[in-house]
């Protein structure tokens, strides 16, 4: 029960009103029912109302409650089999059906319907399958006298860099053709976030005067306005949508280019002429199970994350390709200032990550639990078919449509994937589309957040598949009611 | 030798001078007797001017020469083997006659005379004989699919932090008696160097109009300034020496104390009223290896991280303690919009890590092997003891002077050996103390980065034994000249 309970915490998602803790005590049946359903991966929660009758302290009376409570016990044990098998099926074979699976369920049982499902953040928890797969050659070791040193190479202007951490970020980069890197300096960072903080110092530290304006097109990655203002820094300062920025004269600016962008998966180019500015080129995204390739990206400034390339979002490594060595070097000092560096511990994994995918990449005969890219397309693919049928269904929601390309990676024409949706309510009677959401305890992220208005939300497309499920069940229900 | 060659850029040091990688090509002798002297653990290289003579071309000059130098090889690998038994003997045991060994040896070969020793950093790498001692005990092993989520526990005000990692902290405060954990939130950060951050920004963010002045008493840490204004932040600045600050009526101001002290070893109280101030403690060295536990510290806010304790720096984990919640989640604010949270990798790694030292006195037979602070102590003690005799003989320099205390923690009197030597020029000859360290090669920090004077340089004591048996050998040799 302990494991069961630190799962439910770590999965992300509050569960509401299916009986507390102290509950539980007071009737080991209903535990016993909630920790099989749980165990098949399935959180439907038989409630018998017993404790009432147990507390009364009759021994005869709470003999016969007990037998007659096994019995009601035994009967709802074979429906659940019966109910789940059904359910799960249909979910998984007929997307389109499954909002009739939930309804008649609805009925008798309640399937998940309080759980309240937490797609606000992007947790790349849906590449977990490949890993499990991938079985020791994913397993990194280190022995407790490793890499205690603050240094990994003083010889590199990144002293912190993990030189085969480095290796097989260039490497993963030749294979899959998204960037160069032979004329690039590689900064290692505490995700790309810090490497955003860093390029902001780096960027604006040599101006004079007033603070340097941060600007990106809208809709912008949330986190771009916060990253820039939350130290009210007198460097730089959030400036808005780069779209409506005027340049001013000689006034130093830096535009953030998110391209597939977070959070509507259009593929971006800078707004502003570059003369005065500088351009930050955001690519967390730009990896072929998200968007067919279309060659390698060469960018003065490039960004990319573990956390979306791999989806080792805990190991919060992330890494620039950065051209200009002052640059470089004015990032190196904002991490030494920052944070003495980056976890020698990550980089170790991270490196064993990128090499375990380019591996399965050059073996004689990759196939579906090798190939770390083709496997995770077809997860979304599929993710994305059955979410664009249930939103169809609904009738009251669109999202963005795009065309199809050819992938320099892959070799032939590919869809585009994005790791959120983008989705508009189109029904007028909805005026806040993350308050529709939360009403069906769907957490997600309003558009208000990114530059846009209330009728946008962004939802994340790359959680656990028993939560991504449960979501598209409750938009294919609205279709129905 | 690629292998050697990486083991060298690891060490922090840069060698110069004693050949580079393409006279190692032209003469596998060279190589051979250099391999030999760096796998004894000493770098003595004798270095023997063949290339010339080889590249001539005459065969049977050139099977001359080579005869010639085998046999002068033979010669020095004899000599090597007597003078680096002798010097090792009396430099671990006699460190008064280690300058005599320098100097006899420095007529014949080149002991190391031209590396260049970095003390400047704390780099706690003499530490890592105890974990390579410790074993697969010491090993953590990572599958490729755990930790892969952002979310560590969503119950926790910290939801980043791994729950084996805060039990582990939470035991091994309460076997040191260093810390009292029981009232206090603990917040993970990327070393304690993002903690302060953290802490400039929960202890600032609620305060209106002016920024909020940090001080530390001088000597403080040389980072404190930087960390405060290299980002020119509207919420908060340096306002240097805290014995010095006039406080100003209600206006607000974060005093950091940090005990015992960064550079120079001493215990600390916090000199200002704490009526409108904030104290922040970093006791980042308040652990038994450099000085005697006095009980625990029971503050509002206490710093921790592993990189002193258990000298794992690459890892980058420190700890907060933290009384108000207020306070923690403010942290919390900031570890996300600066880093989206801490490696889970590093913190499974530490975890394990302290519960190896835990488990090492929790034993029915702690000894050298398994008792962290009592190998590290021992280890320190005797650096100290060379150290001081070394600056003796010297009769330029002086160094801090301790009185023993009852350590609650080995229950004994005990000595205090600060993990830096805050050491003075006390020969007014010398104007600039780092200068006249950095003529004899040896890199140290001056006391101007410390609020102090440049008759005073701050020496990590926590280096390899090599790059320390060397240093002491450099100041013993001024006594001699």
């Amino acid at each position: 029960m302990a494991q069961a309970q630190a799962q439910r915490r770590r999965n992300g998602n509050i569960r509401n009103g299916n009986g507390n803790g102290s509950q539980c005590k007071e009737n080991d049946l209903l535990l016993l029912l909630r920790e099989r359903s749980e165990g098949q991966g399935h959180h439907h929660v038989h409630r018998l109302n017993l404790t009432s009758s147990l507390n009364k302290g009759n021994n005869a009376k709470a003999t016969i409650v007990t037998v007659l409570a096994l019995a009601m016990a035994m009967l709802l044990l074979l429906f659940y089999s019966f109910s789940t098998s059904t359910s799960t099926s249909t979910r998984i074979t007929s997307p389109s059906t499954t909002g009739t699976a939930y309804e008649a369920l609805s009925v008798s049982v309640s399937p998940d319907s309080d759980a309240v499902i937490n797609l606000d953040h992007g947790d790349p928890t849906m590449f977990e399958p490949f890993w499990k797969n991938a079985g020791d050659k994913a397993t990194v070791v280190i022995p407790g006298w490793h890499t205690m040193s603050y240094f990994s190479d003083t010889s590199n202007l990144c002293w912190f860099l993990e030189p085969d951490f480095a290796n097989q970020v260039r490497r993963l980069h030749r294979i899959v053709g998204n960037a160069v890197t032979h004329a690039h300096h590689i900064i290692v960072g505490v995700g790309s976030t810090q490497l955003i903080h860093a390029l902001l110092f780096a960027l604006s530290a040599t101006a004079t005067g007033h603070p340097v304006s941060v600007v990106s097109a809208a809709p912008f990655y949330s986190m771009y306005p916060g990253i820039t203002d939350f130290l009210k820094s007198g460097l730089f300062r959030w400036a808005g949508d780069a779209t409506s920025f005027k340049v001013n004269g000689s006034s130093s600016f830096i535009e953030i280019v998110c391209s597939p962008n977070n959070p509507d998966g259009t593929l971006r180019r800078a707004v502003l002429s570059t003369e005065a500015g500088k351009l930050v080129h955001d690519l967390a995204y730009y990896w072929p199970q998200y968007t067919p390739m279309r060659g390698p990206a060469d960018e003065d400034i490039m960004l990319f994350t573990v956390s979306k390339a791999t989806g080792h979002a805990g190991t919060r490594i992330g890494w620039a390709l950065v051209r200009d060595a002052d640059v470089a070097r004015r990032m190196v000092k904002f991490i030494e200032m920052n944070s003495i560096g980056v976890s020698k511990d990550s980089q170790v994994r991270a490196a064993r990550i990128l090499q375990v995918i380019s591996d399965g990449y050059e073996l004689p005969d990759p196939d579906s639990t090798t190939s770390f890219f083709h496997f995770s397309r077809r997860l979304l693919a599929d993710r994305w078919q059955r979410l664009r049928r249930a939103v169809e269904e609904s009738g009251r929601f669109s999202l963005p449509q795009f065309s199809s390309e050819f992938c320099e990676f892959t070799k032939e024409h590919a869809e585009t994937y994005p790791a959120f949706a983008w989705l508009r309510c189109d029904d007028e009677s909805i005026e806040d589309c993350e308050g529709f959401f939360k009403s069906m305890k769907v957490l997600t992220r309003s558009g208000r957040h990114f530059g846009a208005g209330p009728e946008y939300i962004r939802i994340s497309m790359l959680d656990r598949a028993h939560n991504f499920d449960l979501f598209v069940e409750r938009i294919a229900s609205l279709g129905l009611r």
